[in-house]
């Protein structure tokens, strides 16, 4: 019976750094229709309380590594400070909200990711989401509000990229749930031009930015969304759009579709 | 239909600060029969990580004024840092734990309250808590953990007393559930002798602590703890105890029981 509808809509720290911008997305998302997932990220806010606290970020690759000091950061910045102001600010529109991390209810049980080839530190690789636990948010009208946090299941929290969450939460609700994925980001969409807000490409098919990532067409923050976003619509959810937070309205053409 | 039986336990940061302590307190937490709700404090490491950040904690009689970047901490340490590794932790023993501050789930409202005669600031003090949302979370057993912060439905985050959190739940569950409070410290009870700990008084009741009060008998961070159990057990609590995790067995005897 797989006929209620899901919005599951992930958001970039950039958004939570303006209060206009974060407003007027909350406003957009609160009035989305169906049952929602909110998913979060927040890698700016955290180096910036970690370079306060004295905590040297380390990238590798442009990825963060999370030593055990950045972990607490992490914990610090997405759990409890970005999290619990963006629940807050839902409630404060009538819109009753959880905020949760990878641990809470057994959300999300991830595996630290091997040391080989790189050491990436407390990084976790999703293993299971737990859509049960997700479903008993949603069917008592609670809107989850998910960090980019997980947990092995052996008391260890890990750190995990917030566009695979969304993908993989997306995907674990498809058995209870006609499924929508949307990356909302600073631009209209999948742009040909990075610099060109009107070349926004309306249908992106995987064959398509399969070539555009060969000619280097793809901005580099655009790829692990993309990724995500590609193997989401493989497994089964129905839409996954990418753009800014207008795309939230209903019938918006502004954004770019994946097609497989 | 009150019979079912509940038990709320609210723990103090200094248990959170000893790796030993915390385990053995997890694991006699997680064995109590029926269902649960852990409260949980967190000021002194609160304390620690403002100093990290250079940010100076403000204290007016030996209570703690949060202004705007002291309560950014505490939605840090108590939300983030110390509420998510207790959840990993009990996800470790197979207890099925959610994480929540009050404005998850609209848990728990609160009011700011008024800078006379003393600005304590972003304080908050509590109007309702939302037995409905922790009975969701209850008879699908998931245990409630609570850090201390409340919200006031207008997008403000409130930093609230842990005990008086753990008390004011306690008497709105009642009306679900044949509740016990338990305040756990690092002594075995109230002591007549705070240095003697073998004088825990078994028994105490209204007229006798406040005797105990007006002699200063009564240890400074003992009074919130006893305030607001005797609170509880005015309004429907069946049993306020205070002592060790050691209480926390069946049928203990070592801890002291409030009586009116």
């Amino acid at each position: 019976m797989n006929t209620s509808s899901l919005s599951i809509v992930k958001i970039g720290g950039e958004i939570l750094d303006n209060p206009g911008r974060k407003s007027s997305f909350l406003e957009r998302f609160a009035a989305i229709g169906g049952s929602k997932i909110l998913v979060h990220g927040g890698g700016k806010q955290a180096s910036e309380v970690a370079r306060t606290m004295g905590i040297e970020a380390k990238m590798i690759e442009g990825r963060r590594v999370t030593d055990a000091r950045n972990l607490d950061v992490t914990l610090m910045v997405y759990a409890g400070l970005l999290n619990k102001k963006l629940v807050a600010d839902l409630q404060s529109l009538g819109h009753q909200a959880c905020g949760i991390s990878g641990a809470d209810g057994n959300a999300i049980l991830a595996s630290k990711r091997p040391p080989q080839p790189v050491d990436f530190g407390f990084a976790g690789d999703v293993e299971m989401v737990n859509a049960s636990f997700l479903d008993v948010l949603l069917k008592n009208k609670i809107t989850p509000v998910i960090c980019a946090l997980t947990h092995d299941g052996k008391g260890q929290m890990l750190n995990t990229n917030a566009d695979t969450i969304a993908s993989e939460t997306a995907i674990a609700m498809c058995s209870h749930y006609n499924t929508s994925l949307y990356y909302v980001f600073d631009k209209p969409g999948v742009l040909m031009d990075v610099d060109d807000d009107s070349s926004v490409v309306p249908k992106l098919n995987a064959a398509t930015y399969l070539r555009m990532k060969e000619r280097e067409q793809i901005y580099a923050g655009m790829i692990p969304k993309l990724d995500n976003g590609f193997h989401a619509l493989k497994h089964n959810v129905s839409r996954v759009l990418l753009g800014n937070h207008d795309m939230l309205k209903d019938h918006s053409q502004h954004a770019t579709y994946l097609q497989l």
